[in-house]
């Protein structure tokens, strides 16, 4: 028996961002906000908004408006964001390591605990006191560890063996940097970020005008 | 009067993710290929593909299907990877100093040419011959420099402000690592990555059917 609806991805997306807004509007002292004054900070519109949070419960109050704070609240429940993960990166090269430096992951519950990679100049090494370890190590390294999520920074032709390997040493979370896309089984979830891909989408933006207007000319 | 019908962002998002996936075809010694192999390997429909790709003319033909190579080249050429982008870096931090090493953006023609940071310790040096400079210089170096796009990767407080000066040199592009939202003119195109978003969606994705359960059985 299913109780609740699917949730859109491109729902599920937006929820980040309403999570960040929040914060801002918080920051800014504001205690209680109507969905028309989120949507004239957020570029989305004021049904859309309340649609959207519709899918999660009724938080606002017709002529009030949402209080900010539980609002804010609600969201970091359904964001998982109560939550401590722990977390391995797989490839400490250019990228690993700038994710590995960047300290605000920690601050939402996002803690890395190790580091592995294939390069021996590398492994032993630590950043910011995590230990980068041999990836051939792995297997053993998820026996004796819980890791909720391995963030795969590494070329794209290693990374569906690693993935696997992580799979199998019951990892449930991927978030993938490297550019290919992952397949998992439906009980292991990943979130990519194809760096290229985003460039490449900025390139299209810079020239859509010129490339359309050439096959609108030649219609 | 409009010559072209507007493409949608979802098919936009996709079109990068299609050069990526027709590059390994291409690899693979692939030089003829129907849409439903394509779909196979995508998780896309192969109705969707074709409805993709005729939104920029046809390239396919009706029982031969696609020849890789031109349709490889047609994409590249949509994507405005042909040409070469100059691009600088403000915010010579972690994430700055990764993309800054990452040698193949410069293969697919976007080239780095100066980093900026505010930060002393990191004015002058240079990254793979790629000189950082005081930020304060950047009015001036973009008077001195075409400049295609402007790479943020400093902290979202300084980021509107960043950008506008950017803008205000003539940069059309912003790639956005910044944890906040930039508006700009329209003929400045943004895109951005916003890793704790991403990050966020992975651990909602990894919650989903336990918040999801929560709430249908409150209904």
């Amino acid at each position: 028996m299913q109780l609740h609806k699917d949730i859109s991805l491109a729902v599920i997306k937006r929820l980040p961002r309403y999570y960040r807004y929040l914060g801002d509007i918080l920051d800014d002292g504001i205690s209680r906000i109507s969905s028309k004054d989120i949507s004239l900070r957020m570029d989305i519109t004021a049904s859309q908004i309340r649609q959207d949070l519709n899918n999660f419960g009724c938080f606002g109050q017709q002529g009030y408006g949402y209080n900010t704070k539980l609002l804010y609240g609600e969201i970091k429940k359904i964001l998982g964001l109560e939550k401590q993960y722990s977390m391995i990166i797989i490839g400490a090269g250019n990228i690993g390591q700038a994710l590995a430096n960047y300290i605000n992951f920690q601050k939402r519950g996002f803690n890395f605990i190790a580091l592995f990679d294939a390069n021996p100049k590398l492994i032993g090494l630590t950043i910011r006191g995590i230990e980068i370890y041999d990836v051939e190590y792995l297997a053993d390294y998820l026996k004796a560890n819980h890791v909720d999520i391995a963030v795969l920074t590494l070329p794209k032709s290693a990374a569906p063996d690693i993935a696997e390997r992580a799979i199998n040493g019951g990892v449930k979370g991927i978030w993938n940097f490297s550019n290919i896309d992952i397949k998992t089984p439906d009980d292991v979830k990943v979130e990519s970020v194809h760096l290229s891909d985003s460039l490449m989408t900025l390139s299209y933006k810079l020239n859509e005008k010129e490339i359309l207007g050439r096959l609108g000319t030649k219609a």
